[in-house]
């Protein structure tokens, strides 16, 4: 591999394979990152691996992070066998991670959650949208995932948009329920979000959708599922008490958060705030 | 490998390697799981897993998914080029995932959030509890990671338990807020609780806390960090109001879910709920 190789003029330059530190970056908690965004020989890898963890050791550092893209899969057997624990991995890299100290490990938590939305969105008639599961025969508020980095008011506004075309704005969170198990040992936090439309006309999109519709609030509470399930029970309740101005969920509100003066949305009782001030 | 060796009596018995399915469960959805629990040569590996995805797309099978605990790392490169692709991975085990359809993909989307909690407990004199970290200097309120499989409230109770010794009621998510890109692409959930405590004597356990003591309200609340960001000012905000009872955040109530009929508890303004009942 060429960058092993020392230029030879004159005089004897020894570059022995492995007094090489893998290339790395540092984090904020005194750590380093690891990324091998190029192939490398599994032997070559874990020599260069060994002689950087004197260096690492010797500097006080603390964790080692690896990332692995999918195409440095051979490098995962012999990471694993110096020490490396995984950590998490998405569909295109792996990546792990080693505790250097004696003291307990401050390493964080992978990601434990799986964040929906389910959306509601009354209209001046007090028709509810509802699409409905391919299929299923029961109509439904449109639901969906949210995203890595995306706000859930924003999710709630995308969801509504792909699967019946109507544009809307967010304008609270009326309650949210956390399940556990929801796929393997992760959890699952649903948000359900209440809309008002700024247009009207229904364009169904997404293909696991089969219709989409306004509907009559009354017709859309009296299907069978909605007395046989808590969760549509209550969303029907506090929409009847929202439609009589009775019920307040949380709003948002952007805000710099705690610790790293990140940008961020806080969602709270904003009514209650504002009844207050004036 | 003695599961490979068919009994030979008065007979020709053939038992080839690679004429054998992985073990495996399925899913609900259509799909399977392997979890190679036990060690595998990777050429019997490879194999058997070509062998069973003839079977498994003659069955019309959708994803497969295959756990590799970390005991069976030697089969990660193996599985990367059958085609498989990172789901998810813990310290202990990788989740790879196949999709065999033509037809897009509904595989699940991995874990996206991690879930924190920050709580408030306010006792009869108005004080507040707070925590300090190590060597920082400022008082804060205890907080900590939801752990999978946890209630937001059990989490809340936990942390100050953890912290500060003191045994707590949770009476409401006062606020919570979301930021992202909290480690690597993830983002964060956090929920801002309100306890009311029913010990009062502090013993401060937990190591990373250099003190815990009851601290009046205004004192906490006039620290120069509450007024440099928006989230600590927000919180003595809401609390302010929740000492005089004009502030109404979510409270909880145990509910069977969408879909699955799983129990989970439901977070929602029951204040309001129970107004309206009255």
């Amino acid at each position: 591999m060429s960058d092993h190789e020392a230029p030879m003029i004159n005089g004897v330059v020894e570059h022995k394979i492995g007094e090489e530190v893998l290339p790395f970056v540092e984090d904020d908690y005194g750590g380093v990152i690891v990324e091998m965004n190029n192939p490398m020989d599994p032997k070559c890898f874990v020599a260069k691996l060994r002689y950087s963890f004197t260096q690492w050791r010797s500097q006080g550092k603390k964790g080692v992070w690896l990332n692995l893209p999918l195409t440095q899969v051979n490098l995962v057997e012999p990471a694993v066998k110096e020490g490396f624990r995984y950590h998490h991995a998405e569909p295109t890299y792996l990546m792990l991670v080693y505790w250097i100290p004696e003291a307990e490990s401050t390493i964080p938590l992978n990601a434990s959650h799986r964040v929906r939305v389910g959306a509601v969105v009354l209209n001046h008639d007090k028709e509810e949208k509802y699409g409905t599961l391919r299929g299923s025969g029961v109509w439904k508020i449109p639901t969906g995932v949210v995203d890595e980095g995306e706000e859930i008011f924003a999710a709630a506004i995308r969801e509504v948009k792909e699967e019946t075309g109507i544009d809307t704005e967010f304008l609270e969170i009326l309650a949210f329920c956390q399940t556990h198990e929801s796929f393997f040992a992760k959890s699952d936090l649903f948000f359900i979000c209440l809309l008002r439309p700024t247009s009207f006309d229904i364009q169904k999109q997404d293909l696991e959708i089969e219709a989409a519709q306004w509907m009559r609030f009354e017709d859309s509470a009296s299907q069978p599922i909605t007395h046989k399930n808590d969760l549509f029970e209550v969303i029907h309740r506090i929409c009847s008490m929202k439609m009589e101005k009775s019920y307040t969920g949380f709003s948002t509100e952007p805000i710099t958060t705690f610790f790293d003066d990140k940008l961020g949305y806080l969602y709270l009782n904003k009514q209650d705030m504002n009844n207050h001030i004036s």
